[in-house]
C-alpha cells in the first residue's frame, strides 16, 4: 500500500515544450489544516529521494516542522517514481522519452494541488534540502505574494557551472555503460555505470575532511571500501537510472529567473522573493558552496545567510548536529 | 627519434615481490655535469606525464633550474610507457600483467641511474609536481645523505584517504567499461570509461572558483563542455588505460614510510629528511589540499610551508604566476 496520495493534474503542458497525458503528483500530508488555513509548510522532495525520506530530516513532533502545529505537504518531484516519471509513464512517453520537466512546471503543480484541492492562499514556510531547497526558492520566485518564508537548505536558485560538471559526469557514468542501452534496460538496470557514478558521487557529497578523520567510520564502515560499496553503491543500485537521469536534466536547467516574469535575469528574480528567508548552505558543500549562496542572499531583499558549520559536505542534514542548527534557524523565521 | 635515453636496469626485484626482467628506466638530461659534480637536480615525471612535459614547467634559461647552470636529470616514472609500463613490456608481464612498482622501486632505480652512469653523490634539488613531487620526498626519505633541498609541488608523503576516493573513483570509471576487455584491448581502447575518467578528473583537477569564474575561457575554451571534451576527453584519450592504471596503484600505495628505514612510520619519516624544504601545495588544489602538506611540514625537520595562491586546483603549476610563485621557493632554496 502506497504510503502517499495522487493528485491527479490530467494533461500537463510543459514549459519547455511537450505534454504529460494524465500527469500525476504524488505527495503527502502530515498534521492538519486549519480553519484559517494559515499553517501551511510545504517540504518538497530532492534528487533521488522519495516522499517518506523527507520527514526523517525536517519533521517531527517538538521540532520546528511539527505535525501538531503544522498542515505539512511534500510533494514529490517529478521523476523520482512517485510522481510521473520515465519510471512509470506509458509510452509513447516512457524511459528516456518522458519529457523534460523543469522546477517551473514542478512548482506549478504543486501549487495546483495547495489551490485546487486544499484551497489554500498562504504558505507559512517552504523549507527542503538540495533539489528540494530550490523548490523552496523557486517556490518563493514564482509566486511571491503566497509564501512567507522560506529555508533553502545546501541548494541554488540558479545551478552553477560547476555544479553543472558534476552532474554530467554522473550522467554520463550511467550512459557510458553498454548496460544503459540507451534507456531501454528493462529489468537489468546499467549497474556497472551506476557504481561509477556512486564513487564519483561519494567524493562530491562528503568533504575531504569528512575522509580525512574517517567520520565514515561514525556511520558504521570501517573502511573506505565498505563505505563506497555498501552504502554509496547500494544507494544508487536502488534507484532508477532513467528517473535518475530525468531528475539530473532538471537540477541541470535550475534556474528561478528561468520564467516570464524575469526573462532570465537572476538578480531581478531573487529581488522579487518577498518571503523572508534564511539560506543554509553547508560550509563543506562542493556542488552548492556557500560562496554561491552569499551571492544569492545579497541579491535578496529579505534574507539572512547561516553557514552551517559542517564536515557532512552536501550531507549535513543528515547529521544530527547540522539538524539542529537547521531547525532553529526554521524556528526563527517561523517565530521571528 | 626518442627524445630521451634508456638506462638498463637488468633485472630488477620490486618492492612488493616479483622480478622485472630488463627494465628499462628511461630519462632525459639537460645542461652539463660540472666537474664537481655538484649542480644535479632531478626532475622527475608526474602521472599522465611523459619526459618531455616536465621542462616547460620548471625548467628554462634563466629560471630557477636552468641549463646553464644546472645538470638536469628528467627520470620517466615507471608506467607512463617510457620506463618500462604495461604497454612496453613483453609477455608475461604485459599490460595488467605488468608488476606493481612503488614510489621506492622508482626512486632506486633513479638513484642507480644517477650514481652508476654519472657517479653523482650529491642532489642539489628535487623538485617536481603531483606524482613527480611525491618522489622528490620519496628520494629525501630514501636517500636522506644525498639530497639538500627539495621542492615537492602539489602533492604529498603518503597518499590520503580522500585521495584514495578519487584515483579509485577514476580506474573504476576505465575497468568498468566492457570495452577495456581485463585489460587486453589492443589497438581499441576504452575510449567510453576514459571518457567518464576525463570528466571526473575535470572536477577534481581544478577548482571551483576556476569553474564559477568560467576560467577556462582564458585557456580557449568557450562553454564547459568544450573544455570536457576539448581538453579533458582528449587528454586521457591520448594514454594508455593500463598504464594509468599502473600508475594509479603506485599512486595510491604512495607511503614514503613504507620502507626498512622506517616501517611505516610517516613521523619518523617525514622526520629524517635531512633536506630543506619550501613545500608547495595549490591553495585549491582537491586531492592535495594544503591541511595534509601542512601537517608534513609540521612533522619535518628543515621545511617551510608556501601555499600557491592559486585558483587552478592541483593545476596550479601551468599558470605562468603560479609558475613565477614555485620558481621564487626553488631560488630561495637554491640560494638561500
Amino acid at each position: 500500500m502506497a504510503s502517499y496520495e495522487i493528485f491527479e493534474l490530467g494533461n500537463v503542458a510543459l514549459q519547455k515544450g511537450s505534454t504529460i497525458p494524465n500527469a500525476k503528483l504524488a505527495f503527502k500530508t502530515m498534521g492538519t489544516l486549519n480553519e484559517a488555513k494559515d499553517n501551511v509548510v510545504v517540504c518538497p522532495t530532492w534528487f533521488t529521494g522519495y516522499i517518506d525520506d523527507v520527514p526523517p530530516i525536517f519533521i517531527g513532533k517538538g521540532r520546528a516542522i511539527d505535525p501538531d502545529k503544522h498542515f505539512i505537504v511534500i510533494p514529490a518531484l517529478f521523476g523520482m517514481g512517485e510522481s510521473s516519471s520515465p519510471s512509470n509513464t506509458p509510452a509513447p512517453q516512457e524511459f528516456v522519452r518522458f519529457p523534460h520537466v523543469t522546477y517551473y512546471d514542478n512548482v506549478s503543480f504543486q501549487h495546483r494541488l495547495l489551490t485546487e484541492k486544499f484551497g489554500i492562499t498562504e504558505i507559512l514556510l517552504v523549507a527542503s534540502w538540495s533539489m528540494g531547497g530550490t523548490q523552496a526558492y523557486q517556490w518563493a520566485a514564482q509566486y511571491p505574494d503566497m509564501v512567507k518564508a522560506i529555508a533553502p537548505v545546501a541548494c541554488s536558485a540558479k545551478t552553477a557551472v560547476y555544479n553543472e560538471l558534476f552532474l554530467k559526469s554522473i550522467r554520463k557514468a550511467m550512459v557510458s555503460d553498454p548496460a544503459y542501452k540507451g534507456g531501454y534496460y528493462g529489468d537489468v538496470p546499467p549497474l556497472s555505470g551506476m557504481r561509477v557514478m556512486a564513487q564519483i558521487y561519494a567524493g562530491w557529497g562528503m568533504s575531504e575532511e569528512f575522509y580525512r578523520k574517517e567520520v565514515f567510520r561514525a556511520f558504521g564502515h570501517d573502511t573506505l571500501d565498505d563505505f563506497l560499496v555498501d552504502f554509496w553503491e547500494a544507494y544508487f543500485a536502488a534507484r532508477d537510472a532513467n528517473n535518475l537521469i530525468s531528475q539530473i536534466w532538471t537540477w541541470l536547467h535550475g534556474d528561478i529567473s528561468a520564467q516570464p516574469a524575469y526573462g532570465g535575469d537572476i538578480a531581478k528574480a531573487l529581488a522579487a522573493i518577498k518571503a523572508k528567508a534564511i539560506v543554509l548552505p553547508s560550509a563543506t558543500d562542493q556542488y552548492f558552496p556557500p560562496v554561491d549562496s552569499e551571492a544569492e542572499v545579497a541579491a535578496m531583499k529579505n534574507a539572512e545567510l547561516r553557514v552551517i558549520p559542517s564536515i557532512l559536505g552536501h550531507f549535513a542534514p543528515f547529521n544530527p548536529d547540522d539538524q539542529k542548527f537547521i531547525d532553529d534557524a526554521i524556528n526563527d523565521l517561523l517565530n521571528g
